[in-house]
């Protein structure tokens, strides 16, 4: 059982501080590094990118994380530190080791994470000039979730409070990400952090399947960033009875809750979109098999510019099902859109489409749901609408 | 050896017959009604969908091409009759037999195609009217070629003359297709006419081989249509030395040309696209890797916005090529934009942005160049941009 915190915020659980400030990263007077962190030391379980193309602060997470443990978080924006070779490691490190001086910890307690443009050095000089601006703070959630974004146009955070058998903690959370967003990777920057008391062995497992049935379900544009990460560290000060796999059966629906939450959100949020898209898959021959066709509809472009245009194009959607890869038999298959149903056993079924293109025209999301009558694979996937916007925004991101 | 023959169409070989009308299938007054015939019967290949949803031409020439023979073709556009159940399997049962019926031939020996919109029943009043008004003649080719047309700007067709070994014949083509277009399958309509007598194992093998090399390379949009379909007729009238594995060479060559000259075609005049974007993946682990690479480049719709922009951000480059499932090591990638070195062994090398963003800006078409430094494989992929103009293509094309 939890409840949404209200203003709830990546320290809003117990003992988590965050603080951001403009180093002069971006070209905007916006935060771009900012720092999170914990008053003790925390069980960490995190989930990076699958592109063979890692971030500097990919690899040095990745090498940080592999005890199990943290204690603090620091993240710019407007640069990834990607694909600068050894140069991209070394200012990756300095960034820790100034971290670690400034928190009195050690550089191996904190991770890393960047966001922004590929390709380009990190400005060092600014970042050590504005190291010492940082005040982490109980405060500091929402500047740090300010902190990390990107072409995002909203911040998506979150905190809920969790009651489990008697015990209370929190989890809250911060993302972002509305571009070089695709299905099964951790495709965007997620920092996630719990009071609760979690074995490390169950910290890791309820992550990847929170991640697996959120973030790994939402894409924009079939891009893979190589920056990804999502972070989930727990400090234990709920001092609850401790959690492990016989009995982590509401942290895993709460942790599911809060991802899906984001993951949505970045989608709602996509690059140039206006709708969000919600696409549910029921009757696939088995999970693996409905999370695809999920997907595949969910990136692809002619369903997405169709939904820009409120044009109830089913035709795409049966089409990008049957290139998906999973079983589909077209006599068996059933397509609602907005719970009206378009197509019965394979046959098109008549409805208005002026009545159904005006009430798309007035809602800012859309409903897909097929049947696939062929076993019990369900999943549900969601993705955005491709607008010109999105083009627009694409077209002129470096120079 | 072989040459390009001017003004050449499907009709340029011995033997073939075409021709066109407006039978209203289209909302506008452009031909959408064709026959492609030959004066004798032929062998025959073909290449079809992978998409589990298949249009009804596709079963019906699917089952009509098993023996490996046909003689005529009959193809519509403004209609895929696609999604439509059996509705669509007797409309193109009726239209075959309606055509053999003109041609005085077995409707086993026709093969069938359209495209269009999905979803709607192919109007057979009109076509049963219009049909006697088609008049297939040698010079009729390009008007077939105008026929099969749907959102393409322009017509994709060709004819070359082979001198192989002292004996002539000629290959004729012409294709169809700039949206729905996507690798690994055969993504389009394209017919090839040749008069060449051609062992029937060798023409199947030789299709699918020109095939994989050209249209199977093309990325538009990710999107895969249900109505794909790639047809080979060899009517044998050239009374060449037959054609077959071990003397092949010649007629492979220049059937690799026409696909490929043809696929070109498509991706440069894709849905809203300004430029051609040919991606050249060089010592990649093995052919597989190679074209993995090249097409998970040609298929980014970051890397496609950035170039409508002009602006070489590299960067995307890099992280659809470590996505792309193929072994990419960082540290050995090298990576050209129009001959320009933009990284080196997974270093950024300095280059003119400016430069290079103006020279973009004057050109239609963009070279990107990758060296993986890890074997063998090669491969070439083409695409096209993205722009605002494809969104408004396909935000409303059915409503």
């Amino acid at each position: 059982m939890f409840t949404l915190i209200s203003s709830g915020s990546v320290t809003s659980a117990l003992g988590f501080l965050a603080g951001a400030v403009y180093a002069g990263i971006k070209s905007e007077d916006e935060f771009d590094l900012a720092i999170l962190c914990s008053e003790v030391p925390c069980k960490a379980a995190g989930v990076f990118t699958t592109n063979q193309i890692k971030s500097a602060p990919v690899v040095l997470s990745q090498k940080n994380i592999v005890r199990g443990r943290a204690q603090a978080i620091v993240v710019n924006s407007g640069c990834a530190n990607a694909c600068m070779a050894r140069q991209g490691l070394t200012d990756a490190r300095v960034m820790v080791n100034l971290t670690a001086a400034k928190l009195g910890i050690s550089p191996e307690e904190i991770l890393i994470a960047s966001t922004g443009i590929i390709g380009t050095p990190l400005p060092m000089d600014k970042i050590r000039a504005a190291m010492p601006r940082i005040k982490p703070s109980r405060e500091g959630g929402h500047d740090f979730c300010q902190a990390i974004m990107t072409t995002d146009t909203r911040p998506k955070e979150l905190a809920v409070r969790v009651d489990s058998e008697g015990t209370e903690f929190t989890i809250g959370a911060s993302a972002k990400g509305i571009g070089m967003i695709h299905p099964d990777l951790a495709t965007l920057l997620c920092f996630i952090a719990t009071d609760a008391v979690v074995s490390p062995d169950f910290l890791k497992a309820a992550l990847q399947k929170a991640v697996n049935c959120s973030f790994n379900m939402v894409s924009i544009d079939g891009d893979t960033s190589p920056n990804d990460c999502v972070f989930l560290l727990a400090n234990g000060l709920a001092a609850n009875e401790p959690i492990d796999f016989d009995n982590g059966c509401d942290f895993q629906e709460a942790l599911n809750t809060v991802c899906t939450h984001l993951a949505r959100s970045m989608a709602q949020d996509g690059e140039g979109a206006a709708k969000l898209i919600e696409i549910i898959v029921e009757g696939a021959e088995d999970q693996a098999g409905a999370r695809q066709v999920a997907r595949t509809i969910a990136s692809s472009p002619l369903v997405k510019a169709a939904i820009n245009g409120n044009d109830p194009n089913w035709g795409r959607i049966v089409a990008a099902a049957g290139r998906s890869g999973a079983k589909v038999r077209e006599d068996r298959l059933d397509v609602y859109l907005n719970n009206v149903c378009v197509m019965k056993q394979g046959c098109p079924t008549p409805f208005n489409k002026e009545d159904m293109k005006s009430s798309w025209s007035a809602s800012d999301n859309v409903l897909i749901r097929l049947c696939l009558h062929l076993g019990d694979g369900q999943a549900t996937s969601w993705g955005c609408d491709l607008s010109e916007e999105y083009v627009r925004i694409n077209s002129s991101y470096t120079t």
